[in-house]
């Protein structure tokens, strides 16, 4: 039960395309126990959660069940993770509410397949990205631009939970001033018997959570006061209760809707498959370097779209891998997918036979549950940390916390990645660029703003770029090199160090050979030195190597790029 | 008359904000006869084009001389560049017709006054662009992506003109094959004798320029043809003519137009905006370089977008800084802006005087002047060149010139600097990694998949690391140099050698201490070696160097690093 303690999975022959099998393979009896108390340890948590997210997703809290019995089966068999607890995640059904409520019109019917059809697209979705290797397109997700979206979605999800927490008769509001406004509006509406019971359920479950840790907070506050509600028949006092919950498993089925809701909700489909996979691999990649196992993370897109579609199938709703129920999974022992399987088969027993005993549950233990699970992810660290490192990415993080609260969840998530990739692009259109002179004794060369006492000559100047000299930038630093070669009358040569110049393309080549002319036109002879092979190979295609190489101008390092414009010896001086 | 004369241009006191005035502080009667001459060609050559250029724009041809005179004379005072002919050009005036006709629902009234909002729109963003020195924002537009839709462009343009080379009844059409199927629907209109003026004239103005390359071509085309058109009265035939040109030049007025169309002009005039200061500004800078003057990019931005809103108000249409006008300009002598005033002043008289003198002149003619002045444009080597240099840069030339053939010149210009951009990033996503060998006898590292017969370790690995380390890639980075680590089993070191890593942020930081202490759970020890200053200083902020530092894994270059990890001596081999 400990991290060192691991079960070797094996990829090889079919386990290459079921992972599951992979896994069997050196099953024994002291994993099997340590995947049955994983198993159930998680049931005892998804169980009211899965309700309490399908509430915030929009749907009737009994498709959390079902979000959580096939799509666990499915992702059991292909997942290459052995400690992922996948099932409805609050980020997901927040965004999950929010693509629907403007199709479905108020009509239950068509949003449960407006749900099953999301599903299927966030599905098909993941399954191609995944086939087509495209996992490392979240990588474009920066961590500050999750950390800001992670942290404005858990507000606006704590919010839209209040009007269920005080009994108010409010409207579905999607961003924070929106639901600012609509609480505003139906304040007058506050049920006093709602407010004390969830004030009884969060206090029940903070202090579950801090005193006694080792007990499922959740059910014991669910059982509690569900079994309050029925003994005071507070469904009859004006406290909002869940009455009827449907029992069974659903039968297969593909959601009946047209192709224009398809168009509607595939940006939608986009942000969550993104989304709902980044959520998952970040958990599995850090508990698989735990338990000292791969994650494939292509597989994982197969494995994760595979548990979407049967959500689709199924009628649920987008399912994720869960980061607070991975963490609970794996220390309670879970190594192999096995535990999952345990997990679908106990939410299966619930749904079957004990739905009947929700019969009198407040929805307000619900709101409770998703609040107290969402504050802690608010992260105010992540922000500190982010703008002290670097300004631009506290900008980022700033960026996208504020659109996602002001607009919700996509443009959030949108305007974070756009902002992020402008700031680099911005900055790789003005790369650093370093003047170099000598240490002393040595033939090493370093930035002369950096340190003193350095070797340099008037007549020889030596500039580093630090970046790909790419179309964005090339002009850019023909202009500045040609202005410093204009300021110095003395200069006859100007080396340029290329070894921080990882890359380059047709405008730079360009750039180069018309930087040469122009300094060979000011009297100035251009010299390469230490110039990377990726770069080399570029610059060799477009003509300008074999041109500065025929005329000497191409060396292997600086100090032979020194030689050869004969620098650093007469008329040298230190400053 | 020829590169090497040149005069100074003094750029202090007041001339920092109208640069005319510092060339006319060194101006001398020399000067003045040179700005004389080319003053006059220019002229010559603008008045046929600049009508051409109105009618492409959709506006009655004498609008082009409108164009050509407060324009030229507020860039005359305002422009850094001695050389630079401002006036209608044919791809801004190609993207105006397309902008307005739309909007204009067939009225000429609201169409000129749209074509006056547009240029206030793109001489207000320009001003903007200068004041705020976003000039660098046109790099972003590759070489690649600028001779793809140009090339376009010009098809389209001269696609255009073939209705008006026939006599056909056809509407305007935008996009390649819209004109393809608007002249197949009206080919059965063909005019015998507007086609026989289209042949004339065109060989007229090819033999003219191939054999007589000194003469006015387009002003000899154009008398020539009018000549003939008066005489034989070809307007009474079919021919179509210009009839009335209303003489005089128009007083200022703001055009009278709602907020609505403003924003329906809005991003027409980003685009035109960007392309018209492009366009100046490449020209610009190559006279200038061949004349040893400075082209400031943001004064140029002032003085084209000042030039635009004096169009706008001078009920004209967008300009721009013209490729051929000014290299004209640049060849007949012209080193001072006083040129472009001669010019206008020829512009002003012809516009006042001569514009009963263009009653006869066939529509015909001015389209024959554009499709001869653009084929030149369509430009195949570039292609070639782009394709054989970089894949990724042909492919770039070559969707921006499908998009801008198939769906126009906005869609065109936006597709390409996307699809730019997307590979430069996907490529900064998957950097270049190297795993170097020392090469004997030296403390010189190279590829070893490059060189052979390096002095390699198996016990260390040193791999360098081509471009920034940030979000995008630092995943694929940590989780590639683990994969290495876990493949050779006898490692103890893995030295990075970061003197390519130009840049980096937060996710960088945060990968470098994950990979640190994933790899050394495998007894793998992480060193860095030729941190670059901005990088150290951001790993500094994060606290990663500190701790590096501190367990003595930073290094000033590979030789510090290796004598740290003890390698390179007992157990080296050669491969």
């Amino acid at each position: 039960m400990n991290g060192t303690e691991y079960v070797r999975q094996d990829r090889s022959g079919p386990a290459r395309v079921v992972p599951l099998l992979g896994w069997l393979r050196h099953y024994d009896r002291r994993t099997l126990r340590h995947d049955l108390i994983a198993g159930v340890t998680v049931a005892v948590m998804l169980v009211p959660q899965s309700m309490a997210y399908a509430a915030l997703a929009g749907m009737p809290p009994v498709t959390g069940l079902y979000a959580s019995v096939v799509p666990l089966l499915v992702y059991a068999l292909l997942g290459s993770s052995g400690s992922l607890a996948v099932g409805p995640v609050a980020i997901t059904a927040l965004m999950t509410g929010t693509a629907l409520a403007p199709l479905a019109q108020g009509d239950p019917a068509r949003y449960a397949a407006l749900a099953g059809l999301l599903a299927l697209l966030v599905g098909a979705i993941q399954v191609l990205m995944g086939v087509l290797r495209l996992g490392a397109l979240v990588n474009f997700m920066s961590h500050s631009v999750l950390s800001g979206f992670t942290s404005a979605a858990a507000i606006v999800i704590a919010g839209s939970q209040v009007k269920d927490l005080l009994g108010l008769d409010a409207g579905r509001a999607e961003t924070f001033p929106e639901i600012i406004a609509s609480l505003w509006r139906s304040a007058t509406t506050v049920h006093g018997l709602t407010v004390l019971v969830s004030l009884a359920s969060v206090a029940g479950l903070l202090l579950l959570r801090r005193y006694l840790p080792k007990l499922p907070g959740a059910l014991l506050v669910v059982a509690g006061v569900t079994v309050v509600s029925a003994g005071f028949a507070l469904g009859t006092q004006g406290v909002r209760i869940l009455t009827e919950v449907p029992g069974g498993l659903p039968a297969p089925a593909v959601p009946a809707l047209g192709g224009s809701d398809m168009t509607a909700l595939l940006p939608a489909a986009v942000a969550i498959a993104l989304v709902a996979y980044m959520e998952g691999i970040a958990v599995a990649k850090s508990l698989a370097a735990r338990s000292r196992q791969q994650i494939s993370p292509n597989q994982e897109l197969l494995a994760v779209g595979s548990a979407n579609i049967a959500a689709g199938l199924f009628q649920a709703f987008p399912v994720a891998g869960g980061f607070s129920r991975s963490a609970v999974n794996f220390s309670a022992g879970a190594r192999t997918p096995l535990a999952s399987v345990v997990t679908a088969l106990m939410v299966a027993l619930t749904a079957v036979f004990l739905t009947p005993a929700f019969h009198h549950l407040p929805k307000a233990v619900l709101a409770a549950i998703v609040v107290v699970a969402v504050l802690g992810l608010v992260d105010r660290r992540s922000a500190v940390t982010a703008w002290r490192t670097r300004r631009s990415d506290g900008l980022t993080l700033a960026v996208t916390f504020v659109v996602t609260l002001l607009f919700g969840v996509e443009p959030g998530l949108a305007a974070g990645v756009a902002f992020g990739l402008a700031m680099f692009l911005w900055r790789s259109a003005r790369p650093h660029l370093a003047e170099l002179g000598r240490v002393p004794g040595t033939q090493m060369y370093r930035n002369v703003a950096r340190y003193t006492g350095l070797v340099t000559d008037s007549r020889v100047a030596i500039v580093r770029v630090d970046g790909p000299l790419y179309f964005a930038n090339a002009q850019f630093l023909e202009d500045r090199l040609l202005s410093l070669a204009e300021q110095r009358p003395e200069l006859t040569a100007l080396v340029l160090d290329a070894s921080a110049i990882s890359d380059t393309d047709a405008d730079g080549a360009h750039a180069l050979a018309e930087l040469r002319q122009r300094l060979a036109a000011l009297g100035v002879a251009l010299h390469l030195a230490t110039v990377r092979g990726p770069v080399r190979d570029l610059l060799g295609r477009a003509g300008v190597w074999q041109t500065m190489h025929g005329d000497g101008q191409v060396h292997a390092d600086l100090t032979a790029a020194l030689a050869a414009t004969g620098a650093g010896h007469p008329n040298s001086s230190r400053r």
